[in-house]
């Protein structure tokens, strides 16, 4: 993929490789030399030398028509969950949090003008989490992106959400700047933030902020409901004092996590 | 990490910058250069270059205190489960199981000498999927793993087990070779395996393979249950015949999702 200016110390070799790892596309496991090259935007020579490596390296193998990735490229996302340790630290409350309302709930991040998401508890179903963390929606549609946002500084929201969106999804509602900021002013008084089928029809959630021991927002958790099943007076009335609460316990309990030095075997 | 003789394609700035993601550890957020550069085994220097390439590229970011994973890094995994469009397939088959026993039930492939969970369906309880995508446990121990290593010729077996393991666990079975293959030749005659509290106390399971058009293992599906609560009685005469039909019904389905080409928006 084509790059702009990047300074002295940037590794074109490490960009491409991980171009590499990202051009596999969804439902194709193996792809021949020349779809990855082409994929990856690179010289065929550059993809078969960046593949070779990842096979060495054992994120990659041969196979009859070409290459595929391995599961081993899966530790590489789940390194930045455990670094993490949100997740840790949140899972208690949020199962208390599901339990109380029968609704999933999530944790997100920002990732650009995405959210990205990073934990998630279900309502008691059968549920495809695999496909749920790391999920992203464009965040201004979401009540999750609404209170990451709002943590921004309006110059901050301006240049996030001028990078473009890697979630592939139109949203339903596309403000203007002043309607944004009128939004994102609300959330920021209010505290949380509410979407009512913003991103699609038929969901509506509402989000708070979980914070650090500093104040600094570091993530968001909702609780997401269908709008057929759950009105938007029980979501305000009844789930959102509970989702308050649990904020403050997760944000409580991960500035005492921050605190102390943490030994893990593995 | 010291590596032995590569290939004259080998690029060693990828290994490395592989190295550093891999570096973060649990519960340790934000890490200082010289602690990444002492995880991963790298001068300063390389180790700081390395970070302001993934920083530019968006899955780094530096903190108070050093660098961070981004969310992004999550996207390189989700790269792999998409790719593999195993879950796709699997998913209805999976979830009609576990409504029929009311157990766990995931999918294995192997990596290694360890199996990787790539897909899982829970019991209708709250579960906390994230840590079991990617999950790594050493494969002669698990019903997954004995059915992937039963797929290998008794040299690819011998070969595959040599790899240390990395899932950090030190199983309870430790057979000897002969042991071993007497294990394996049960399994491909029976078409089946089952772990009876090898891995660990209070676990058991049985597991079946999934194959592609030509007969070929691609990956291993089981049913988990407590030793507590489910006798191996019922593992194998209520839990195994349906878990061989749900095996059937994912290889029928996945030998044609081969054979279609595929479109997918995102």
């Amino acid at each position: 993929m084509a790059r702009g200016d990047t300074g002295p110390d940037f590794i074109e070799a490490l960009a491409r490789g991980l171009d590499v790892i990202r051009a596999f596309q969804p439902g194709r496991p193996v792809m021949s030399l020349t779809e990855v090259a082409t994929a990856a935007g690179l010289a065929r020579p550059t993809a078969r030398r960046i593949l070779l490596t990842l096979q060495e390296l054992g994120y990659a193998r041969q196979e009859a028509g070409g290459f595929a990735l391995t599961p081993r490229v899966l530790e590489l996302g789940v390194t930045y969950i455990r670094s993490t340790g949100l997740w840790e630290v949140a899972r208690p409350h949020l199962e208390r949090l599901v339990r109380q309302t029968h609704e999933s709930s999530s944790i997100a991040q920002l990732d650009g003008s995405d959210i990205v998401y990073v934990a998630r508890v279900a309502v008691p179903k059968i549920v495809a989490l695999s496909v749920q963390i790391g999920t992203r929606f464009p965040a201004l549609q979401t009540s999750l992106g609404k209170v990451l946002l709002a943590a921004l500084s309006p110059a901050e929201v301006e240049r996030v959400l001028a990078e473009p969106s890697r979630s592939g999804i139109e949203p339903r509602w596309r403000p203007d700047a002043g309607e944004r900021e009128a939004v994102l002013r609300e959330v920021r008084a209010k505290g949380w933030a509410m979407t009512d089928e913003q991103l699609a029809l038929g969901i509506r959630s509402i989000a708070a902020p979980l914070r650090d021991g500093l104040g600094n927002v570091i993530a968001a958790v909702n609780v997401n409901a269908h709008a057929a099943e759950t009105s938007i007076d029980k979501l305000t009335e009844e789930h959102l004092p509970l989702l308050l609460k649990t904020a403050g316990a997760i944000s409580a309990d991960w500035a005492v996590y921050q605190e102390v030095p943490h030994v893990t075997a593995s």
